[in-house]
Formats: structure tokens, C-alpha cells, sequence
């Protein structure tokens, strides 16, 4: 399949690195600044070469990636909060095109799930965000076997920093400050953890997954999710857990009451308490009872393994 | 779909009973002693309430259901070792009229697995059989979708009752034989464990997954899977683990090298270290690093929900 790659960070860089391994070429790949498009296929290798040396991937405008000759689009631009801007028109340009889309940004079904789904109803194109629900681990294809109403709650870890830093404050006793300076020299960190502190990531996997097992019946945004960080969480209140047994994760949680991302308290043996920069999802089934699904915490070569499992499953008949 | 069950044990009657919540409709199912077959649908419960009084699931001979009318046939009889008799005439009965067969027994394809093969690629119809590995958990599919060329390695934990008692003799010091008849007491082992504590069961997956790993280039059967079961481990040998940070599980490993079941030392923070009656499968690949997926062990509704999937998604286009 011809592929078009919006995004050159860690995530559009490794697509393009690994597609052909997956049978795909990459026809256009942009970053916000530049693009290089080849009807015939661009030379990877040498983009990557320039992005790296000269921060550009190519001499066209970034927006003639998008109107380039591809089958499927990858969008792999950061994530925006509020209308998933530019992701979203994005996703409508190759919709409109009538060519398949593959999100590595959350955005888009977090924020405007009923907008692309319409969007894609009236185009010969598919939409497939695995990869923005846990990175590799199979989840929303697992949802989709099992079917949306047969799965009755979803839980998990789905931020691994803020776990990985949660674990080590309960591990070595250390307060937030300590930890997160030192996840930062570690380079599991950014430099503004935000995003990943505050619960706005996790936020975001929950409104997918609540949007996906509602199917559509309602509209979920990250305004709908109640949120609640780690920045918060005193040491103390860890090492009261841990003479109990127990300790605290950020757990998203997606019930018929509730969406919700908050630190809770989950026995040492629980399922849920994975340590280190892991994530965990629970699917809680009518019948198959709890499965869980882990993964350590996703690099770009496995997110773009799930982008490019995404695209050969839209080869498929 | 219409779907003929072989098989009214645990497995085949949850099968049954689930079968309409999944949009399936049952026309035949058979135990070893007698059948109902009804083009239009069987009366699930009265059958169920039958098998559990009078010990015969209907007037017909057995046979009859295998030749009754149905998209689908459920095989859920009890496995064999061997030639996989007669599961594997069930299957090659079923295929040879054009019908698709989803599979609860593992024979078939831990032991005639190209035989079965060359069985479809003849007929009209599919062969399914994600329920024979680990249940209800998404091996099978996230292997496919992955694709198995970019599998490099399969561990886990795929027997519940080892695990089970290999938890229960290093939590509580107790020996191999206490902690069995305890397991027996509760109902999680069976009179006879010798399938589940030798490794057989564990080995019977391991040839299936080795089968799917290498795409038929060759064929794996239980003779080809080195195993060792659990019944000679000393309670010293776990206390001298438990000092070292490590724990002891039954371990079933497929890698290019080697197909194995046997007793293994793995650190008491590893992701294969679940314990009590739960199972763990760890993949890992080329560039999407190790994904688990765990569960509990799977109880007949567990496997029968694994069963209606794979039904289901034979229907799919």
C-alpha cells in the first residue's frame, strides 16, 4: 500500500523506517515545516538523513504532502487539546479523497469522535486508530472480537511515566520533584511532563475507549472525563499503602457510570499494579471474564508497528 | 449462524448456552452417547437440563449430529493424544462438505496440524481455533496481525493448574502433593491432573503456536516439544529461589531454536511470574518489543465466549 506520513517525530520517523519491512511505500512524508513526495516512493533513508542534519525532511511545502498520491494517510502530528487541529482536517482531506487514514495521534477520536466517523461514513475510506490505545498492545481489536457490548469495563495504566514514577516513589521512597528530575535524565521524561503528570494522556485513551464502547450512542470528549493527577500524591501516602499491601496507580477507568482518571489505591497483587514505565488494560467481559493486556512503555518502532498493522489490516479483503 | 456442536461437556455446553447472545443459532450437538439435531434450532435449555439429568443430550445416535445441517461445526471434544481421533475425522467431515469448524480441542492442530490444513485449502470452508490457545486471551489474532514472520519469540505460562500449585508451594512452603489435593478440594484440579501437571496440556499449545510461527514450513507435533513437568520439584528448590528475588513456573517457550515446556527460574518482577490459577503469553517481536496478555484461568464460558468470537468472525467478509 502507498503510504503518506504527516508527522516526522519519533513516530513518523519510524514508520517510514519500517514500512517497507511491512510491504508498504512511503509516496510523501511532512513535517510542519517541509515535505518531500514521490508518486514512485521517496527515499527514506535520505529524508531521515536531512531531518536529522537539517531539521527539514524535504524542499515542498508541508502541505503538499497531504494533497500527494497515497492509498492510506498516517497522521502522526502532535497531539492539540480542544478541536484536534490541524489532525482533524487532516483526516477529513483523505477521507474527502476517498483514502483510508491511520491516527498515531489521539487527538481526532478523543476529541471529535462523531465528526470523522460521520466523516467516514460518506467515504470510500476507512479510519484505524489501534495505535492510539495502548501503543502495540492489541486492544481495540480485542474489543472489536469480543464486541463493544459484551465488554462491560475497561480499566488500566495507561500513562507510563506517571507509573514509572509512581513506582519509583513507592520503591525508593522518594518524593515527585526527585523522581521526575531524575526520569528526565533518564529520557523517560520530557522536559514539560504536563501532558503525562496531569492525567490529560490517560484522559485521552479514555474518551476513545469510552467513545468506541458506546458506539457512537453518545459523544465523549476529554471534557467528559473527570481527571485527576500524580502531582499531588504525597510520599506518605504511598508508604501508608504500602504497609498495607496495597499501592497507588493512576488508573483510567471506563464503566457505564463513569470515565474517570485518577491515583487509586489496587492491591500489590493485583493485575493492575504493573511497575516501572509499563501499562496495563483490563477488559472486563460478560462472559470471558477479566483479560489483561501489557506493555512497556511504547518507543516509536512499536507505536509504528501498530500504525503499520493498521495499514496491512486495511489491505485485507 | 447456524452451528452444530460435538461435545457437551463443560465446553460445548456453554457453547450452547451462549450461542444466541452471540446471534448464533444451535441446530446439532452430540456427546459421546446420543444427539438432537433441528435444522431450525434446538431447544438449548431443554437439551442442557436433559444432559444433566438423564446423562444424554437427546434420542439420536451421536453420529447423526455430525451429518446434521450447519454453517459451522464447534469441535469441543475431549482431547486425545495421538493421532487426535476422533476430533480430527469430525474436522475432515465438516470441511470435506464445505462447512467452516471452530475448535475448543487442541488435537488437530497440535498433532495433525498440515493434515488439517491441506483439509481447507481443498473446501469452501475456514478453520478457527483461537480458544486452543489460552483460552479466551487474543493470542492467536495479535499473532496474525502482527504477522508471525515478525514473531521472534512466544513464552508463557499456559497451564493454570501448574501455576496454580507452583504459587501456592512457594507462597505457603507447602509440598507438590498437599498443594494438590488442596487444588483438588477446590474443584481447580481434576481426579486425574496427570494431563496439566506433566505438561502435556502446555505442550499441545506450544506445538500449535509453533505450527503458526513457522507457517506449516514444518510440522510440530507434542513429540516435538522437550517437556518436563512440575511433580519433581522440591519445596527447597522454590525457598532457594524466593531468596534470590526468583520464583519457579512452568514455562512453555517456542523460539527458532527450541519448542520447550519445563520448570524455569524467572524473576519474581518478571511479567511471566503470575501467580495463582492464571496463565501468561508473552510475545515478543522484531520492532513492537514484548507484549503480554494474561488471564485467569478460563472456565467454560471463558473458552465458549473464545468459541462465538471465532464464529463470528467467520461470517465477517
Amino acid at each position: 500500500m502507498r503510504i503518506g506520513i504527516l508527522g516526522a517525530g519519533v513516530v513518523g520517523s519510524s514508520v517510514a523506517e519500517l514500512a517497507e519491512e511491512y510491504g508498504h511505500t512511503v509516496t510523501a512524508i511532512a513535517d510542519s515545516k517541509s515535505a518531500t513526495t514521490d508518486a514512485n516512493g521517496i527515499d527514506v533513508e535520505a529524508v531521515l538523513e536531512r531531518k536529522k542534519n537539517d531539521g527539514v525532511v524535504g524542499d515542498e511545502p508541508s502541505d503538499s504532502a497531504i494533497d500527494a498520491s497515497y492509498d492510506a494517510l498516517i497522521e502522526a502530528t502532535p497531539i492539540t487539546i480542544g478541536d484536534a487541529e490541524p489532525a482533524f482536517s487532516h483526516v477529513k482531506g483523505a477521507l474527502e479523497r476517498d483514502c483510508h487514514v491511520v491516527l498515531g495521534n489521539k487527538g481526532p477520536m478523543a476529541q471529535r469522535y462523531r465528526d470523522v466517523r460521520a466523516l467516514e461514513a460518506e467515504s470510500d475510506g476507512e479510519i484505524r486508530f489501534e495505535a492510539t490505545v495502548g501503543g502495540p498492545m492489541p486492544v481495540l481489536s480485542t474489543i472489536s472480537d469480543l464486541g463493544p457490548d459484551h465488554v462491560t469495563r475497561v480499566r488500566g495504566v495507561f500513562n507510563s511515566l506517571a507509573n514509572f514514577i509512581l513506582s519509583r516513589m513507592t520503591a525508593e521512597g522518594l518524593g515527585y520533584e526527585h523522581v521526575l528530575a531524575e526520569a528526565q535524565d533518564l529520557g523517560v521524561a520530557e522536559v514539560d511532563p504536563t501532558f503525562d503528570v496531569e492525567g490529560t494522556d490517560a484522559a485521552l485513551t479514555c474518551s476513545i475507549l469510552a467513545n468506541v464502547l458506546t458506539q457512537s450512542e453518545r459523544e465523549f470528549t476529554i471534557d467528559d472525563v473527570h481527571v485527576e493527577g500524580i502531582k499531588e500524591i504525597p510520599g506518605s501516602a504511598l508508604d501508608l499503602a504500602k504497609d498495607d499491601g496495597r499501592t497507588v496507580r493512576l488508573i483510567g477507568e471506563i464503566s457505564e457510570d463513569d470515565v474517570r482518571v485518577a491515583p487509586r489505591l489496587v492491591s500489590e497483587n493485583s493485575a493492575l499494579a504493573v511497575s516501572g514505565a509499563r501499562t496495563v488494560i483490563q477488559l472486563e467481559t460478560e462472559h470471558a471474564g477479566q483479560t489483561h493486556v501489557t506493555g512497556a512503555g511504547a518507543t516509536g518502532h512499536e507505536i509504528a508497528t501498530a500504525i503499520l498493522v493498521d495499514v496491512t489490516r486495511l489491505e485485507a479483503p
